[in-house]
């Protein structure tokens, strides 16, 4: 292909200077690359051209113009995912959203702002707090993430016990599809019945059936303020009964997440904080509740009285103030880290039915130490979501290289359990490249068949994304 | 077609009794036809064949005889819609879900029930609260509509401020396709993402996608109790402020309606009731709140003080009991019943972005009293939502069929303006047959096109629900 032709044509639709060639002396090779891929790692990016559109109008005449040449296209967002959803491999042309970071519109009544796809999801934050309102989708990655992005993944984090995924903040889309044709669907209205609602189908969809450029997100207000309770707990069961009392509640239930007594103790290794409590347990449980007032204050003690009559857990702690909030969220938020700066992990994140995981965990830890011995779990997560971070952790006398070869063995397995106990294979992260051979486990056949015919509706030449999802 | 061949053969296939014919003297013949209509009232059911599957595989095997064979199906649910979406007019074969109303599974620890799509909302709402939960789907309908149905047409209601519709409120779907296969969605998981959500495709499908079966629905806590406060305002902009106080004040919002100074008149006619206030307003807005305790009481009179100060309203009362909460919502919810048995309407269902409803309203009131003289208009509704129930009240000179031709020609003028206003010609009763022909001011031609796709990819031959929607 000639990309230099590519460059000079796309010049002439947008404008030349939004238009970058590999080392045509504008930017810099790695820098370049870095458009083209996300955090998995595991693929490298390999393409020529890379483009920078400024408004909706721009993403339809570069997307037109690839549908009439047959091109393919990468759309790039934060490039924060773990599934090789943002790859471009096969020299397809790059858009990054990068340059289309503005507010569009704010309206004051029902509270909702219109952004491009390209804001940085903590720059969203920001523009809802100027404005004495709230956007509640929050994860690690919110500096650099891009609020498409995140629609295109459907983003979840640490709140969704209260707040839901980013699904349910969308009220409108601005879409081009595989065609190059502009949709908008929904606009800024709350109740529309009138047929298909498109726009949920591009929430999850990895930029396989159309780039999501502008969006209508709707905001709330924020917590008054927020508190922590720390629980050790002997039992996975007792988890379940918690978390039954404290989520329908009368004090709204921000995050519900737990660990294992092997994550805690990996993440006071690296971080050289003390126990958390004067006895080990198996499981830590950590709840954060809003608290508006002092009546609220002696709600979280009746809570914390109401598990321990219960026999529930073996020790807890209230923070009293918000520094020792964080003190107790470093126990779940140093895990990852903690893992990866000391060890090698294979990831996971999975979903299932609170009341199957206990058996689920029971199966899986089977699994591992009659085929795979040595192999640790460390396990931690959205639990109140059913979300789970399972990840495995080489053994010291294995290789990298077998090790992630018998990942690749173990994984199968897994997936036959997890659809077992009717979970999903893929919570949050999304299927991308890294998945997809496995999407089978989540999905029948006549899912993916129709999912495809669904595609080619959008992308009939399947220019999109491809080999991503599907 | 010969229909008695029909009957025999579905019989075979699924049992006997589960088929009836028009005429075979097992039911009553009007009884018969209203399996076949909803409350639309202007199209009268022509069929021949009923059927009352009891679960899934009945209705796979039904839809799977009906493809081979190119025979029509219309799923009939409680029949409470006001769009055509449930008639049958063309001698399709007609399945009634109203055996299939079982609860299949409950989990205690989220807080889900799965049942049958042929329940009653009135008994998920009786089955939620036997268990310790709430389902907060509610409308004047629940005591007949279906929960199959209120999904199929995204279903909302009196406190869809506080709560949403009820596509938030559903977490797996299972359906049959056009093809009679059976896809069942997401199960009871809160995240998965795994490809498309095929599940929010079919909610709000009308029935022309797939024949939705079973569903597992999320529950929540009930309120402990609600207050109501009904205001006097006095111009449309001072509404705005109010909401725009309320719905983010630390009270939780249950609902927002508003009605005109022309409503209340109707209700206070029909119903004998007194004025709620001294001196008469041009609007009056009722507000529902959700308290638990003498502290929220307190909070309020501070709503009520802080409007009053902003000189927002002209006059406003608190109720004091739950039978003052009632009197309020008479002035409500007494409009409909006021304006049908004394005068001749037409009824429309409209939504606006909030800050565009009184520029909408504006013209509108100008439209008509340019082109239809003597046309008055009924206005009230979910304000909170941007929902207008706008009534059209015939001139007592002019006939019937004279006034229902000029309001077709009023029609396509009024979709205009809310197209103009970014609105939608559909908030909550959906498209059916009876808005068919104006989908194009809610959706572009392109979004019809990729709707029609879409249909093909789940009933390739069209025999679901035809006629409907697209």
């Amino acid at each position: 292909m000639d990309f230099t032709k590519t460059k000079i044509e796309l010049g002439k639709l947008i404008g030349e200077k939004k238009i970058i060639q590999k080392n045509d002396g504008t930017m810099d090779e790695s820098l370049f690359n870095s458009y083209g891929t996300d955090r998995t790692k595991v693929y490298s990016p390999n393409y020529q051209v890379l483009v920078f559109p400024e408004n909706t109008d721009d993403v339809a005449k570069v997307v037109s113009y690839a549908y009439q040449n047959g091109i393919s296209i990468v759309p790039s967002g934060g490039r924060t995912g773990y599934a090789g959803g943002a790859v471009a491999k096969d020299e397809e042309i790059v858009i990054s959203l990068s340059k289309m970071n503005q507010v569009l519109d704010f309206d004051p009544f029902l509270g909702t702002l219109q952004i491009q796809a390209g804001m940085i999801t903590k720059n969203l934050h920001k523009e809802a707090e100027e404005r004495g309102f709230y956007f509640p989708v929050d994860f690690a990655a919110t500096g650099s993430s891009h609020i498409g992005g995140n629609i295109a993944t459907n983003a979840g984090g640490v709140r969704v016990v209260r707040y839901g995924l980013i699904r349910d903040w969308v009220l409108g889309l601005t879409v081009v599809t595989g065609k190059g044709e502009v949709f908008r669907f929904n606009g800024e209205i709350l109740k529309n019945n009138t047929g298909y609602d498109l726009k949920h189908l591009f929430i999850g969809s990895e930029g396989t059936l159309g780039i999501i450029t502008e969006a209508v997100v709707k905001l709330t207000k924020p917590p008054k303020d927020i508190r922590v309770i720390f629980l050790a707990v002997p039992e996975y069961k007792n988890i379940l009964e918690i978390f039954k009392e404290t989520h329908n509640f009368d004090l709204p239930l921000l995050a519900f997440e737990f660990l294992t007594d092997y994550c805690l103790e990996k993440v006071k290794e690296h971080l050289g904080v003390p126990d958390p409590f004067q006895s080990p347990s198996k499981y830590y449980v950590l709840m954060e509740f809003e608290v508006n007032d002092e009546t609220d204050e002696e709600k979280l003690y009746s809570i914390l009285e109401s598990i321990t009559e219960k026999e529930l857990i073996a020790d807890g702690s209230i923070a009293q103030n918000s520094r020792q909030n964080e003190t107790f969220w470093k126990y779940r938020e140093g895990i990852s880290e903690s893992l990866s700066l000391a060890y090698t992990v294979h990831k996971n994140d999975i979903s299932l039915p609170l009341r199957n995981m206990e058996s689920f965990l029971d199966e899986m830890s089977a699994l591992l130490s009659n085929q795979y011995q040595g192999f640790a779990i460390a396990l931690f997560g959205h639990i109140g979501d059913g979300n789970l971070h399972l990840n495995i952790v080489k053994p010291k006398e294995l290789s990298d290289s077998d090790f992630f070869k018998q990942c690749k063995q173990v994984d199968p397995d897994m997936f036959q359990l997890i659809q077992k106990y009717k979970g999903s294979i893929s919570a949050e992260h999304g299927i991308g490249l890294l998945k997809k051979d496995y999407l089978g486990f989540s999905r029948s056949q006549g899912e993916l068949d129709t999912m495809r015919a669904i595609k080619a509706a959008f992308d009939p030449k399947g220019i999109l994304n491809p080999g991503k999802v599907l």
